[in-house]
């Protein structure tokens, strides 16, 4: 009777499946202070109290990707596993701000299931919500692996293939209850620019790149409780690397994007993405943005913008695939998502 | 007149003198996040107020090698900082939770000396205790050191040897005020194992492991404000290697058992330990456990189990000594303690 | 129109210029935990909120190094992104502890200019001022760097080179605000020695070592939101190598001079320091202080004691400079500050 945990395999998913995942965690100051160690942070709505009350919140909250990260984490166990891939994201949204002290659990809905043609393995999407100790939800998005089989033999499920939105409509965008960004400073922000100031199919070079380091990818992995082998144990791959956690390069190139994008305060959706290819240690880590799409939005002084932020190690930026229409072998992530800034 | 502390030598111990460590620390929520970050630690009743409170606790207490290692790092420029070996633990309790915000501060009082043959040092046996701002222990555990001798012709003091028990008394486990399991959240701890479903010699093999670099394990031995020389000086040894502090690797294996004793969740006794070979950086640590005892608790809901925890290097599970009866030499640590679990 | 920041160029600085820097910052007990984590600091004033309180204040502050470094970071962007060389410190005076809960920013005065005789670049000497939630200046400096100009045609302006105190006066120090000694315990502090235990000239070799990792001081770095490229880029120098944040050098070495000055507990003056040679990964840091003179202070227990501390990377304690007056090449730091002490 084992007693350890051997992941979910395809075959142990169901369509309307519910699952719970284990380990509850309260954020503190403590794990800011770490992000900000781990990632060249600096959007000032969650950087200072002051900053966060003179937009309308009762306090900085901790980085979106800080509740992302500790929500993601906890799904690992049952969902990823025994993944071969982590396929893709659509239909992700940022609810309500997390604050310290705020307790965070996650749950995962299964929405759907399709088993691959070499009958090895299958693709399973899932809808995961992040919830306080409110019970209110705090973030959601639809995330899809690609699962090992148990059993080789085991009768395929009928496919299920959720439709999912290609964008998250700008309509949907959850807005902070009391967001105000009339008397915004934009001098304490860091920079100039305003929502106005962007354009549709602009690009932005955000220049600074981080040398990453063993110690610190798996810090910061540990730190979202994500438990995946793969990124701590230099035994497991047979080549000995650790593969980094993509979530350590969505945040590393998110922190980037503030040279350029310093107002881009708070992500609000994430309508798709991809990790085009892994990251090791050693690699340089560079980002670049162009916005797809802009619109405005109820709270006073808010707009919404749609950026893309690619991550690289290397090569020049803007290229994001080559002619055969795959990524290029230098981009290491092509992440779509809304952030509210100032108009 | 030198400034610095030259540490104690073998002859400067005194059976019944008590040292009152240096430097009081305020533990916060800062620490619980640079312990998650350093070790995969997702025991939920250290990670969630929510949980720590549907179990009867006020808050989420700081994980018990949190306090262990805060009281322990205080006694090394006393006790250990001319030691030639850690030798072994005994008679260890957990006797109150700690919480962020409180203080803790450390005391030993020496017990035990005896000269070795060589003349040229000694162990030395301490009973050390850790109390919080309220001057209530929040732990104790007898600790014996090899120590050099200053000066080799100063005369050997009478051989005092305590008598250690082997295990702590079940009965003299102390079990934290209002500790209350009956409503236990089995989903929410991460495994349906409890008390009752572990045997008496049964072991489990924790299977994940992590490979350890230089950076981690001097945040984590300085953040205890452990400052053994050994720990982060690469010119100190002649081989350039930085020898990781031991109770790194406790933390390490605590957090890797997770995985197959999710809801041993509170260390209440630690009977005994052996750091049994070194451990170095680019060491890829695992563990496993063998269930030793098990013990009824005069509190709702609540068991005890003790168990062992081996840490090991490479090499196979459950083999802990080889034909000579020495530890393997892939062994890193062979630890026996109490914990309490849900019945 | 390009969004990220070039940073300031020579020409772009005039004497009268203010400066007011972006993105403040809450800290809170993670920022200190951290600081324990990346430093050996044990300080017991900055450690204990139970030993603060016994000195008269209301809990331990934040080291001040790490008000420094977070006011420091902030002026990153606006005065040495095309910094060459960070040249001096002078009048740097620590006005108000800074607490958990605190929000910090930065501005800065130019004070100086001067063109290089090469017409390449010139020196911008800048004052600096912290600053906390209730607008106090928590504290301020004097910085000069040596800066690249944008265009070589512009003008040389007119020299101003802003008269600079040697050192702070003791009687501008300023004493915290029910600061007292009276009763401190030697025995938690860790060292006997007393102010009148120094002696101007005496020297203090600190004896304990740190082998520096990339990953710590790139944690360090970022912790303080500093964002020059050559911290965190190994691509960017050509040998490959990620220069080290000066200030993470002082912290180490001011973390080190605790062994025989754990009762130098709270810096209030920073006379001058220099960054004699840079720092890189691999390099095991020491330190060693010297006595430059001593003060009474007006707080009842409270001694003012001015010390140089410098960190070496190898070589002899106590050798500063070779027979041609300039730094041996060990020399990391030579750093001249005002610390109080118990009488």
């Amino acid at each position: 009777m084992a007693k350890t945990n051997p992941g979910r395999f395809f075959e142990d998913y169901k369509v309307g499946q519910v699952i719970a995942h284990a380990v509850p965690r309260t954020l503190s100051g403590g794990e800011r202070a770490a992000y900000h160690a781990l990632y060249p942070a600096r959007h000032a709505l969650y950087s200072s109290d002051e900053f966060a009350r003179a937009s309308g919140l009762s306090a900085a909250p901790l980085d979106d990707m800080i509740a992302f990260h500790t929500v993601f984490g906890k799904t690992v166990p049952d969902v990823s596993l025994n993944a071969v891939a982590n396929l893709g994201y659509a239909e992700g949204r940022f609810l309500k701000p997390v604050y310290a002290g705020d307790t965070l659990r996650s749950e995962s809905e299964v929405i759907g299931v399709k088993q691959n043609s070499n009958g090895k393995s299958g693709v399973v999407y899932v809808r995961t919500r992040g919830l306080n100790q409110r019970d209110e939800v705090v973030l959601e998005y639809v995330r899809w692996v690609m699962v090992r089989k148990r059993d080789l033999d085991a009768p395929a499920p009928e496919t299920v293939i959720p439709e999912l939105a290609k964008v998250v409509d700008p309509a949907d965008l959850a807005i902070p209850e009391g967001l105000d960004f009339t008397n915004y400073d934009f001098t304490l922000s860091g920079e100039p620019h305003r929502w106005g100031d962007y354009e549709v199919g602009e690009t932005i070079d955000h220049v600074d790149g981080v040398t990453i380091e063993e110690a610190e990818h798996m810090l910061a992995t540990r730190l979202w409780q994500n438990t995946a082998k793969v990124h701590f144990d230099a035994t497991f791959r047979p080549d000995g690397q650790r593969l980094i956690y993509g979530g350590h390069v969505i945040s590393m190139a998110r922190a980037l994007s503030f040279n350029g994008l310093a107002n881009a305060q708070m992500i609000v959706g994430l309508n798709g993405g991809a990790h085009a290819n892994p990251c090791f240690s050693g690699d340089t880590v560079k980002a670049w943005s162009e916005v797809l799409d802009k619109a405005e939005t109820s709270a006073p002084g808010v707009g919404a913008i749609r950026l893309r932020l690619v991550a690289t190690k290397g090569g020049e930026p803007f290229a994001l695939k080559g002619e055969d229409g795959k990524y290029r072998p230098e981009v290491l992530l092509d992440l779509d998502y809304w952030a509210l800034m100032p108009v």
